[in-house]
């Protein structure tokens, strides 16, 4: 590569490029970590991004019609790092550069949503970006369509690697992009033929260009280190009228000795490489040092959105208070008033009906009674509309034709859907449900993960969620899948027993701000257990007396979902015989292991013998509330899952598995 | 659709083809459940590639060279359940089609591999079975390499939905297939426009043929219900030199009045709908009933293989019997003779080096004296073959040019890489191997749970197993990852403490015959800490004292993988002070769990205080021996993470989330 000629061909550009690769090569030798390719072959790219095209304002990063930029490719964090740095973002110091990748630094190794302004979502496992990415653009447009565009027009930009694109959450994302049009995402595939094994020949060779133009992209393909060709793509994207990739070849660690080679991918710490790199970009500032002139070049690209911020808001001003509150209230993430109202009326009426209904069918009726005072809620289903309950009169479908939609056909997409629900959550003003199985939490998982580790409040509706399923047989039924999302830190688990804890746990989830939750609901049947109205939100406490023992109490039944009505058989088999029991339900394990001591003690005081009842695996948490916290002798059992179910239909199931209320009943007899 | 058209035009041909589609019928009308319009739409190509092209030989269901057919659309079952029957499968009887979906039937909701002969494996989860195809496709490749063209020569068929199309895994698999040209892989798409939520065009509008030409497969599009097309087009994909794709257009539930509707997928019960349809195909005979000549036209293709196999038969019997003994083996599962002392001998030389090495190069160390006396082994990484150290210098790898390489470069695509080790397993003759991070196991879950399913020994080599990992940061770092493969069913999680544990670990994943193993390998050096060689494999015990208190036993220390070497700091410490501590690995909790009683409360006595140690969360099946089975008052304490991670160098991670020596010896010392 003939650095030479495009240092003298572009000096302003390049000096501006070059400070980003420098500013990586320097952060990452103190480091002696990080990725430091990829920043320096896409720098070129994000200089003229920055430059020309990226609506934002570094003094205000939040700014809500801000253009969004996704570094797809997470790994290159210090371009991200850089950009924020040199654009003049306040937290973005040159103390946070110079401890990339250090205890408490906003620097993580790779980019962590709410550690630093400016960055949109968190990037690194490869491919949750660029489908996360189709979640923001589908969130702009739905809100443009509320709004009108004087309040909401802006891009989302990409940044992806050939990892992005190998990864199978890809194609989820590009038919997603293709299928609804999303004429304002634009993606610049770094195409540096390197990934860490060697070539990207070694294990693929996808026309690239060909897949994004089967799926209805506009593609280009251009010299990644040529700015003039750069702006010219980025305009011609934008005039697409279609989700836009422009292929941009670059060179991996580009002017280095490790230029176009799969170690340029990884950390470049030797000195001399770094000297050498440095005098043939002709920079010859100390490490860490960027030069007052561009320096000020990089802020004035960082101030270059004020006015048009500042125009912004004088038409958000302009439009009805009531919008304006509307607006400032979803951005805020904060419930309308009307909805714990609209809970409690449901949980009174259904406390009067006792519906017995599976908690799926419960969750549509919640859906049907909150979805018009949330303009904010966005639902979907990854082909199963009809078997998860999701989709409500009042949405509208989103389509080419219908941004203002509300329900989303993400098609057979479980991983592209929960990706791109976080992107919703993440862009604001959108409160997105999506569903699915709950054996394929499996597909969605990655997802998943980061909602729970970017504290954002994504929901997860998870239908047919144990052997009650039924016929389609073990590869649909889950057994450990509400031990997985447990599992997972900063999610909630809700498994409601009937149409009243669906509604609290609807009301928790869409109240919450930082937690994603995850609704574990039945296919079949079950009666209504919460038969006594209560304007207490009981499932906030995560578990509570649903029933308690007539006598002396000896046994103490703690039971979720469709096991409750299980646990309150069992109860009536064993006060019959005379033996004092009490039914815990718990549809939140989380919610009840934050209540204080006392209150956990009064739900289960130490004495009696404790069963566990739940069509999943004992490894769920069980443990803790069978043999916890115990002041003599635990005597403890579980009535559960021990591996995969079976095909027949779920009463015969629940037979042959042995989950029934003459079970449970035996077990406390067999340790009084 | 003219069906009369159809019917005259190939009379036998459509009364064969009928006998499937009105089995589907019958047996979904007698379950009240079930998936009748894939059936009905692609009888036509089913009942083309049994007749005309299939190798299988009915009453040899194993023979190793047979084709494969993979029905990836595995909610069809009723399409391969009657080919089975038809065909004279043994174990396929009229019964078990009258019992589809019932308890104990080998007619399950979705084919469930080992529960008849003809199922190659497991499908329900969409896209599992075009990526298990490509291994299966590979493991005929790379054993043709071996053993030649007389032996080993078959193809792989599958039948694909849009659904599994749509799915991200599809792109992994296409991407895999077409880079290594799997000449013998065809895939059939059933492109009848629908999936459940209503036409595929709600959700995605992809150009499929230009999207798999994009990944180099041959491609054809054809009339899915005209039988001399069909025939033609396996004909020219077989000459393709290349994966190929049969595009057939079919309509969804044919002839019925549900035809070509979403409602047409599902379960088609109605009476009259039912009459009107067999009316529709000219077949006036009772349910369940097939006319003695269309059976016997069918038997006699199932028995049309039947000299082919009498002459591979010879054919094999023509090599060497070393040869031959080896086929035998590796189909059999057999670990070869020379695997014990091999193992024994590293374990042997280790305990005598006690190197510090992190477990995963502890597992190239293995893998390096292990692949060279197993010719069965085939690994690979994701993308990440140095971190994962997984290629060892004999295995060559595999490509175009070198069918008998045993290392596969799988690209960023953990999933298709996992789907397609199942695939290799299932073919039979190979024990599939490959790596990726211990985070990613998100990623390649599904396929994961589906080899714990389906009792397939595939070995997933997870490296970069906690925070040990460092300064990537929180995505990267699993907290969870040990907790969810544990409470997978049948499935190992090995979590080795040193070199002579993962020897120890990898020999019970290389012996084990239906069981897969979760390797969880550090990326940080750890020390040897089975200093005193045993030939006994100590880690199939799955626990097991290594350091035993010295005086008063007062505490048991539980530990872990990298977690053992901290257990053993606080030891020392504890002694120091007078306090007699045990300190217990725990390389397998399945293992342990395992052993009989008295073995476990020999290692693990009531009485002493217990801490568990592990960098991962409580809820991975701590609690049953922190709290369980203590005869007074538990008291236990856990030293691990609760919460996600953070970027910094590993060390510092490990004082700041508190896994240390004196936070163990702490929680000891608060409890006496």
């Amino acid at each position: 590569m003939d650095i030479s000629a495009l240092r003298s061909a572009h000096p302003d550009h390049w000096s501006k490029a070059a400070a980003i690769r420098t500013l990586t090569l320097d952060a990452i030798r103190a480091a002696n970590s990080g990725h430091s390719g990829m920043p320096m072959g896409m720098a070129d790219v994000a200089t003229v991004l920055y430059e020309k095209h990226l609506k934002f304002d570094a003094k205000a990063p939040n700014w809500p019609d801000r253009d969004r930029f996704i570094l797809s490719a997470g790994h290159g964090s210090m371009l991200l790092y850089s950009l924020l740095h040199l654009t003049g973002y306040d937290d973005m110091t040159m103390e946070e550069i110079k401890n990339f990748r250090q205890w408490g630094a906003r620097t993580a190794g790779h980019p962590e949503y709410g550690h630093a302004s400016g960055i949109e979502t968190t990037t690194g496992p490869l491919g949750q970006g660029i489908a996360t990415a189709v979640g923001f653009a589908m969130a702009e447009e739905i809100l443009r369509g509320q709004y009108g565009k004087k309040i909401v027009d802006h891009y989302t930009y990409v940044i992806a690697g050939d990892g992005c694109l190998m990864e199978g959450i890809s194609q989820e994302a590009l038919g997603l992009a293709g299928r609804h049009e999303l004429s304002k995402l634009i993606v610049f595939w770094d195409n540096n033929n390197i990934t860490i094994d060697g070539t990207v020949d070694l294990s693929c060779r996808i026309d690239q260009v060909q897949r994004f133009k089967s799926a209805n992209w506009h593609v280009q393909e251009i010299d990644g280190h040529d700015p003039e060709a750069i702006d010219a793509a980025i305009v011609a994207a934008k005039k697409a009228g279609k989700p836009s990739m422009i292929a941009c070849k670059t060179h991996i660690a580009l002017g280095s000795a490790a230029q176009d080679t799969s170690k340029g991918h990884g950390a470049l710490t030797d000195e001399q490489l770094i000297a050498d790199t440095k005098a043939a970009y002709g920079w010859d500032h100390a490490p860490f040092e960027i030069p007052a002139d561009i320096k000020s070049a990089w802020e004035a690209i960082g101030a270059r959105g004020s006015a048009e911020r500042a125009a912004w808001e004088e038409r958000l001003g302009s439009i009805s208070e009531r919008k304006q509150a509307e607006f400032a209230r979803i951005f805020d993430r904060d419930a309308p008033k009307r909805l714990a109202p609209t809970i409690r009326a449901l949980k009174k009426q259904m406390s009067e009906d006792q519906p017995k209904l599976a908690t799926r069918a419960s969750s549509e009726k919640v859906l049907a009674a909150v979805n018009p005072v949330m303009s904010e809620t966005v639902g979907g289903s990854a082909d199963l509309t009809g078997s998860n309950n999701t989709k409500t009169g009042d949405l509208g479908i989103f389509d080419t034709d219908n941004r203002k939609g509300r329900y989303v056909y993400w098609g057979i997409r479980e991983h592209g859907m929960a990706a791109a629900m976080n992107g919703m959550a993440l862009h604001g003003g959108i409160r997105p449900y999506g569903g699915t199985f709950m054996a394929f939490t499996d597909y969605a998982r990655p997802a998943m993960r980061l909602a729970a580790l970017m504290q954002i409040p994504s929901v997860f509706v998870m239908t047919h969620d144990s052997i009650g399923l039924g016929e389609d047989g073990p590869t649909h039924q889950p057994v450990e899948h509400v031990a997985i999302s447990r599992a997972t830190p900063n999610t909630y688990v809700f498994r409601p027993a009937d149409t009243i804890e669906t509604a609290e746990s609807w009301e928790i989830a869409l109240t919450a701000k930082k937690t994603p939750s995850v609704l574990s609901l039945t296919r079949q049947g079950v009666p209504t257990v919460r038969t006594k109205h209560t304007t207490k939100n009981l499932t906030a406490q995560g578990g509570y007396v649903l029933a308690d023992s007539e006598g002396k109490r000896q046994a103490i039944l703690i039971a979720t979902g469709s096991e409750v009505e299980i646990a309150l058989a069992a109860r009536d088999l064993l006060q019959a015989e005379g033996i004092g029991t009490r039914v815990v339900s718990m549809p939140c394990m989380e919610l009840f292991d934050a209540q204080d001591e006392a209150y956990r003690k009064r739900v289960l005081p130490a004495g009696p013998v404790r069963v566990g009842v739940e069509a999943g695996v004992r490894d769920g948490g069980w443990d803790k509330y069978l043999l916890g916290n115990r002041g003599r002798e635990a005597k403890a059992a579980f009535v559960g899952m021990e591996g995969f179910g079976a095909s027949a239909p779920a009463n015969v199931l629940y037979e042959k598995f042995g989950i029934t209320a003459e079970a449970v009943a035996e077990k406390v007899k067999a340790m009084l």
